[in-house]
């Protein structure tokens, strides 16, 4: 529709600036306005014109960023009709993006959107990592979790229901509450010795990654030094980890 | 590494083929050898060059064929230094992709691989249909089943574990178990009026999409004739589809 203010909605993927969709690249190259995560690598900011507006509305976990409300603001003052505005997010938008809260925000006040699907981290760093979600005999359903609550809030999951045979998990966002998770995933009957990953950096050269069990993880972490942002990834399929790394042994 | 034999294990997303990766279209443009799955639209096989020998495995459901150990033959027989061999998947390779079981398979016969991550089905299918799979008091994590089973098999999912509030459930495959999936959730406690939805040829012009719930959705989908590959969400977060409709408004 001609005239009519649009925002894309685009997923910028893991990092790895070659598992951009051919449609984000595109609206990357096009942009007149981007508002942008902490997440999205440097590499891909690159790509956008000099000549375009940038706004980073930072999301990095414990620092100072906008409140959520801030960003839907900002994204109905910058469009209007014929400019290009893309709002860029790590992964993907619909995947702990709060991609909805912003297109619903912005349907309120008559402009249209776009969501483009991005590659979402658990996914790609896993395979980066040399992690399959499934595998015959190993996995048959992969769930993804977050870790992030608000500082006051307790993890409340059914750690019960989280606690499955032949499910990989996969916390985003969890890397400050890992002994937690660990914890309580152990006490649902989870065995101790199920296979568990932290992944930093993942899909990028700066791609570091432990291995380790349930029970020795969160110190094996400690241990590496490893830092936010970082993937969690629980289930037998890290035992293949090893075998598959393909990435890692590229670096 | 120069003379290495490898095979790239590339994800073509979920069918439009704007979603595919920067990564695998310049792989798919430079294509000596493509072994690719029914499931790989053909907008997306014409961008592979005339003269690339193809080679089609099949894997529609209830349909004839290759084994999964006949595939693994095949793609170590075409490997070879210097001939770029792309086996090309839906979705992503390693969710519901056996892209492990192959890269094993390589490994074992001395055959390098890379891995290229794909947007997976659910994702960009659901976000195509207007459901974002997580949205903050509606679902704050994710889970991909597979309802694909040989026949002879039950489907022996956990379902307590299944039927969980503010997790999004999406089945791979599933259509042909629809109504046992609804009654086995229904059974465990999830309630009937869930809202659930069946998408067809998700994120193409040939989409399909019927909007239910728990209680309704196996009648609905045959009274629509709705067919595979179809993709089932379950969750609260199916009733933001009506409002989020973007990509239906354009069809």
């Amino acid at each position: 529709m001609k005239g009519e203010a649009k925002v894309y909605l685009v997923g910028a993927g893991p990092g790895d600036p070659d598992l951009l969709t051919v449609k984000a690249l595109r609206l990357l190259q096009a942009a007149d306005v981007l508002v942008y995560d902490r997440l999205v690598s440097r590499e891909i900011l690159r790509l956008v014109p000099e000549a375009a507006t940038r706004v980073c509305v930072g999301k990095a976990p414990g620092r100072h960023t906008l409140p959520q409300e801030e960003i839907n603001r900002i994204l109905v003052e910058l469009a209007a009709p014929g400019r290009c505005v893309v709002r860029l997010k790590g992964g993907d938008p619909y995947v702990f993006g709060r991609g909805s809260e912003e297109a619903l925000h912005l349907l309120a006040h008559g402009i249209g959107f776009e969501v483009v699907p991005g590659v979402t981290a658990a996914t790609a760093v896993a395979a980066y990592a040399g992690i399959p979600l499934t595998h015959r005999g190993l996995a048959r359903g992969v769930r993804f979790v977050t870790g992030h609550f608000r500082d006051d809030e307790a993890l409340d999951w059914d750690w019960d229901k989280l606690a499955e045979a032949q499910t990989t998990l996969v916390f985003y966002m969890g890397l400050g509450r890992l002994d937690a998770i660990c914890g309580h995933l152990v006490e649902a009957g989870m065995p101790a010795a199920t296979p568990a990953a932290v992944i930093q950096h993942g899909t990028t050269v700066r791609q570091r990654r432990v291995l380790s069990d349930l029970a020795h993880l969160p110190a094996d972490v400690r241990q590496a030094g490893l830092a936010s942002p970082a993937l969690i990834v629980i289930g037998a399929v890290v035992a293949l980890a090893e075998s598959l790394d393909w990435f890692g042994a590229q670096l």
